[in-house]
């Protein structure tokens, strides 16, 4: 008999079953069980904690786990209310979600290329104003971040015939994309694309690495887009540039605190876009398929996925 | 000596210069002359007509013209001025205006698939909701006219996973492309399209084509993109069908009167997103050249390059 699974959440109920049913149904082998429904012995035996956004006290009572798989791919929240002492942690990495965001970055991508905001903003004043056409060669994308997310979102961009310009921390090759990386790295990256495209996870080293200082630096009219994480951008710094007519538009998913607060400046801001955190939402089905699939391959092999380093923070 | 070829234009001074520099630097030996500045007798001589919205008395003045070469991709008003005792009309077929509408449908595409009217809806009241993510195997895009717009829009669909079905008036075969013909054809495409779009030209069998006998035969809940020509669609129609709910949302970048005048109940209806034309702008520098290059090997072949069908009228 395998040690049993925890499924350990602080989503609400119906949330929490689904993810349950589908568990179960990909792992008919596991003894998976939620951990309300855990006796005290099952949570003295569990091995392995499948979390989305736990509570870390009931992280803490289960003291046998040799390992925890996040449901989710951001992990900020769990390496910050988890610590270093916790057991290794695997996040989701899951093609589909990443084939969605670089759809995602596509789609903004052209929002601003093809001068969306300016139409509807013109529509609002029934002004009938052609904007010059720029051939998409001649229009650079620039992405903060080049792991799963970032890569994926480079070959589409690629392919759609955009320049393609990436940063990351640790130097990287990539065909087509001209890379950079560390402080020199990301002020000619800001100073030269056209579109900034935030895919960076939130960590100690990227926690307002958006603040006037370094949008200062971007190209003058350059527009942002942030699918990373809300604390990365400082938010009067980036109100404040646009509102001085250095940066000409953001698109905002994320935000320091989500939903966005009623009363939150951007809601009302000409030059922003707000959406709901929508541009890659993980999906069950998939995620679940991934999550039991590691899971077959420690039971069969031993070995743990790739897991996260809690000092860098991603 | 060659005859000369005469520059017919209803376009501003400026604009007219532009082209004739463009089309003397790419036809270095040939007369192209405007038609304000041509004599009596370069007009009596001239073999071949450049033209962009011509005055059709200028045409008339031209007796001797072979064939008319226009400089725009939509002739229907050409067709109608001139009528059928016009010489031979070759439109422009430019792969760079194709691929910049290839471009916009799938931009649009996406701004509808992505939910963007609703999320700015529901920015401007301060709400924060997420809409179900359809993934693009889900979601079929129905092309009206499968021509040289049509043909490289259904490509770029593809790429982009989407369902792609497309209608046109000779029955066609593309590979991964549904295509229909015929009044049948087009209910069926209708009837299951999620996002409809219009790329069809407009001759007297398409005008007032998108009415409501045959927008009610919509998938409920679809929505509209028109790209081809604006007297295609029934404006009144349009809107009571958008108002009953039973059409998401209309993309509208052509119009019966173009600019839009400002009293037109589309600038202000909430279901609608109006563009100025720009979906595929005719980019001089690749137009010119393809111009140049059809004069060009007339002059060598004496062969035309493929005229449109007056009749038919496209
Ligand atoms: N909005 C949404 O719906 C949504 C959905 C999913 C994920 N996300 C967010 O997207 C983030 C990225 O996801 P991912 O799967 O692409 O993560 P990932 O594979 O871990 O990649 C992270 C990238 O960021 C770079 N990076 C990290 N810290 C850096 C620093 N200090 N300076 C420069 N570069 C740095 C990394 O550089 P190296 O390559 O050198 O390590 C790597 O290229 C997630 O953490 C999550 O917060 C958002
Ligand atoms: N908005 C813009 O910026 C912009 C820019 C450029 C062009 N346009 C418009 O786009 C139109 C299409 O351009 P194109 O280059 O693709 O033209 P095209 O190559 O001539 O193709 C026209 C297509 O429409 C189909 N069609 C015509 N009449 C039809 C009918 N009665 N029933 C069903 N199908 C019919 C044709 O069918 P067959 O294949 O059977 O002949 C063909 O597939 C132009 O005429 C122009 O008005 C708009």
């Amino acid at each position: 008999m395998t040690r049993p699974i925890a499924l350990v959440t602080r989503i609400d109920r119906k949330g929490e079953e689904d993810w349950l049913a589908l568990l179960r149904e990909r792992l008919p082998a596991e003894t998976i069980l939620p951990f309300d429904a855990m006796s005290d012995s099952q949570r003295a035996e569990a091995e392995i904690a499948i979390v989305a956004n736990p509570d870390p006290d009931h992280v803490r009572q289960l003291p046998g786990l040799v390992w925890i798989h996040s449901l989710w791919a951001g992990v900020e929240r769990l390496v910050a209310e988890l610590g270093e002492t916790a057991p290794p942690i695997v996040r989701l990495v899951d093609p589909e979600l990443s084939r969605v965001m670089a759809e995602a970055v596509l789609a903004w991508t052209y929002y601003l290329h093809r001068d969306m905001p300016r139409y509807l903003a013109q529509q609002r004043e029934a002004v009938w104003q052609q904007q010059d056409y720029r051939h998409p060669s001649t229009v650079r994308v620039g992405l903060l971040g080049l792991g799963e997310l970032g890569r994926a979102s480079a070959a589409r961009l690629l392919d759609a015939g955009f320049q393609v310009a990436g940063w990351s921390r640790s130097p990287k090759e990539i065909e087509g994309v001209e890379t950079v990386s560390g402080d020199t790295g990301l002020a000619t990256l800001l100073g030269t694309s056209d579109i900034i495209v935030c895919l960076l996870p939130l960590t100690a080293q990227t926690r307002g690495l958006l603040n006037r200082a370094t949008l200062e630096k971007a190209k003058p009219g350059a527009s942002l887009i942030n699918f990373g994480r809300g604390p990365i951008i400082v938010d009067d710094d980036l109100i404040a540039l646009l509102d001085e007519g250095r940066l000409d538009h953001a698109v905002l998913d994320v935000f320091a605190t989500e939903p966005l607060p009623a009363e939150a400046p951007f809601w009302r801001h000409p030059k922003v876009t707000v959406l709901p955190h929508i541009s890659a939402p993980t999906m069950p089905e998939t995620a679940a398929s991934i999550v039991a699939g590691n899971i077959e391959s420690y039971r069969a092999t031993g070995q743990l996925p790739p897991v996260i380093d809690v000092r860098r923070g991603y």
